[in-house]
């Protein structure tokens, strides 16, 4: 019997922290556009040096690293090392069926650390909050894979 | 009833769309090696510059940037901040069971506007081409992560 | 009938080889984490100069790149220009009814190619190494997805 259905409330979790997972890690995709026109700079690639829609006013200096459109960037490089592993690791752990109030502490723990995670990044606190979020929701997926492989090997 | 098998018409669509992402991702990474080799730079690492079958004649300057080849690993990390999201959230759209119209507008959407994202990116269009593939594939995994977040919630 | 349960053998294969990989990318941010303490140098991130517990002396240059840490980060950057895509790919591959041989060497071959990649890179092999570690797993994962399409499509 399949537990990958909406009938399985686990995998009803696992449906309602991906998607915010998701939505989460295509938002950022939309805070570093934001920031780039915001701060007009910090573009990626020669041809947006062209005068159009997006740049209106080419000036020099639009292509240089700019610390306010990186710290955006810095944020999603470390949502892509953790989201899409949760997002891979959840689905495994529901097949395991575990049970159901350890999966919503895992699976809602991680989604909160990384929620968190970015609100730290992005108010530039301090490094040891940072540290403290990555690691909850670093651990969170490491149960789950451990989980995953003693269940299946036993 | 799991949804997850090919004798349901949408997780076939979700296979033909996710296995042609994968394919496209897999490929980007041979273009960044296909670029080093043709333009004999941009080499990431240090040990690269020693003499072997891949490096036949180290010269200075291989281990700096090269747009050419930096242009394929742009084009790579906007590939990894959307295609792993994408079939995360397919699989999900499909455990909710959509209309099977919406789930070949929203994946082959999603598929068409990456593809054309990669040749414009290539090709060098102005910023306003990349802009709109980037937002239509965006937006169909955002529809997707919503559509899943109210049919469970609901 | 849902094949993507532990009841199918080629499912278990695909939970032990995904939870290992799985394991492996978030064992790569630890590296990172460990790479920095120990080389005191490589943060990322300018409030990261604060004094704390993390950060107990803060000194000038610690936010310069250094290649023991920048090391790290670049593997961690290759896997996650595979891993994610491999564990998207198994799943469909389970769901095509593979056979299990042919399952076990590709999700090993993956697991092991990118262990021993990771060791390479980690201890500076010869590019020839690390480049044909990259391929094999590269194939493995290029040989499922295109195995996934001839099978829906055919």
């Amino acid at each position: 019997m399949s537990l990958l259905t909406i009938d399985n409330p686990v995998f009803v979790t696992y449906t309602v922290a991906g998607a915010i997972m998701i939505l989460k890690l295509m938002g950022q995709g939309w805070m570093t556009v934001y920031r780039m026109l915001k701060a007009d700079a910090g573009w990626a690639t020669p041809e947006d040096m062209r005068s159009g829609l997006i740049n209106r006013n080419p000036r020099a200096g639009q292509l240089d690293p700019n610390d306010y459109v990186e710290r955006s960037r810095r944020i999603h490089r470390n949502d892509l090392e953790n989201i899409p592993a949760f997002l891979a690791c959840g689905l495994l752990f529901v097949a395991v069926a575990p049970p159901y109030l350890l999966a919503n502490i895992l699976m809602f723990g991680f989604v909160g650390a990384r929620l968190l995670h970015t609100v730290a990044y992005a108010t530039e606190q301090n490094h040891e909050v940072r540290a403290t979020l990555y690691t909850i929701a670093s651990i969170a997926v490491i149960v789950m894979a451990v989980y995953v492989l003693v269940a299946v090997v036993s």
